[in-house]
């Protein structure tokens, strides 16, 4: 049985959205799935009302405070200890549920993940990756994202490493291509972060690395796991997301261009880390939290974080 | 008179969209301005045979070779004394030519640029910048977008400078607001660069800084001249490039995305060098050219190079 804890307070459209997710997860999962639902008890009981859930698929832990969308995350963390993201990551680190999701504050969401619970074992620092729709309708995975603003190369070539296994096991990609975000697409060329992350990808056989991608490789599928600096990539995924913005100001009706609905994809997940956790978008909706459950699910029935900890044993210290 | 050196060898479609482009702009400027046609004479003749062009308007250097799209940028500049961008850059540097265009290789012209002629002194490092289209129908300029790879905080502080001064003489912007690109709004966040980069953009009262720009922001009016390293600035730029081509594959009509079309622009300038240098787009047509041709006139005749002396004169050493 696997126990998926979710923060049913974080968000802004939270709790109605998250459990009307929860619900829509429910209806269609006849899975093995228990949801530790957390937060205020009454708010949760009230919007789950509506819906005829059976009992014995979730169960609700009261949470009495809410870490806010803007609150400082470490000093929030510490001094709100009842709160449900709190809560959430307490429940995770004992044992007591197999994965964690919040589209709460996002900075309270990355400071849990790095300190509530551990780094894999030869992990150097965990990250965390968006999807980018390609027009052939598949997903490339875009990592770091903003986890690591300043990055070694050691840093991206990890990145590389756990990209590809969520894009082989969760993505369901067979020999998934790595590419290196960069300025041109020579070898040689770049920072001297992407010049010496080059020959760490390069010389690792176990990567199916494709050599640099510029900028305009990332909406194209040219490789399914695009590595780069968290700066970079945080620019990129927020770039990417306002032409969505954009598309339905100026009320463009395109099917590709609603795949830059970054909502639907139901958040990021962090990788690295010893558990499953997921971040939502703040905007999130009933789709993502359906989603975010989902992947949580794909994530534990794929093992993921075991075999992440596998590659990272076997390989002694991967640098 | 303002002499402007132009490349005609340079380009996909060159030399008959350079030659077009040449035509364009002497139909509609009656100015006191003379062009220096670069390149292969008899081709250069062969084209403009079809236009009725005022023979005083303009003079034909011959160049017996070209440096190709894809050779070393450092290496051809170096062997091919002769080639239209060489030759471009000497006259340039010797006082023939008051600016130089061309849409040649790229890297040929970042060298020329940075070797032939001098920096402005006092400046550290020369950028190229390139225009951001926003819905409002305004330009944002965005610079380095991949002249400087890796910076220091005192380079981004003069982008910012750089910047400014030719957002408010050639785009004619009062008080051009500056911003920052970061990874979070708020003071403090951000890579190291940019959290070093902050509190000299902050501090320099002759700057309209607005603060950290996500990359949400890029795209909308909220800073004039936005700040990056140019590894970021390339990759933001070449997204931003590819949705253009996405929206063209799909059919989608739609004025704002029009000028998603770069070429339009005709070329980014390069700033802190001590004459005006165009580098063109390796696809550009007439529109571009003429374009590339009416910028450098107004960098000229609002003595750009000149007042970013003065600038970096007045402060002394602005780090």
């Amino acid at each position: 049985m696997v126990t998926i804890g979710l923060d049913m307070m974080g968000g802004d459209f939270a709790p109605a959205e998250a459990a009307k997710g929860v619900a829509a997860f429910l209806d269609e999962n006849k899975e093995a799935v228990h949801l530790v639902l957390i937060g205020d008890e009454q708010q949760i009981r009230d919007q789950l009302n509506q819906y005829h859930l059976p009992a014995d698929k979730f169960s609700i832990v009261h949470a009495s405070q809410v870490i806010g969308m803007h609150e400082h995350p470490t000093k929030a963390l510490k001094e709100k200890q009842q709160s449900s993201i709190a809560i959430g990551f307490h429940l995770l680190a004992t044992g007591k549920t197999n994965a964690f999701i919040s589209a709460g504050n996002t900075g309270a969401m990355m400071v849990g993940a790095l300190f509530s619970i551990k780094a894999i074992e030869g992990v150097l620092r965990p990250t965390i990756g968006a999807y980018m729709p390609r027009e052939d309708g598949s997903l490339g995975l875009l990592l770091d994202v903003g986890l690591n603003s300043d990055c070694k190369p050691e840093n991206l070539h990890q990145f590389a490493i756990l990209g590809s296994l969520y894009a082989e096991h969760v993505l369901k990609i067979a020999n998934p291509r790595v590419g290196l975000i960069n300025l041109g697409e020579e070898e040689g060329k770049g920072n001297l972060l992407a010049q010496a992350a080059y020959p760490l990808l390069k010389e690792n056989h176990d990567l199916n690395f494709k050599g640099n991608m510029e900028g305009r490789d990332i909406l194209i599928n040219k490789a399914d796991v695009l590595v780069c600096d968290g700066f970079t990539g945080n620019v990129v995924l927020k770039l990417a997301e306002s032409i969505y913005d954009i598309v339905k100001r100026r009320n463009i009706e395109d099917e590709h261009f609603e795949r830059f609905n970054f909502e639907t994809y139901g958040g990021v997940p962090v990788l690295g880390v010893a558990q499953p956790v997921i971040i939502g978008h703040g905007i999130s909706h009933a789709l993502a939290f359906k989603n975010m459950i989902n992947i949580a699910c794909r994530m534990n029935a794929t093992d993921l974080t075991g075999k992440i900890r596998e590659r990272f044993a076997a390989a002694g210290s991967i640098v």
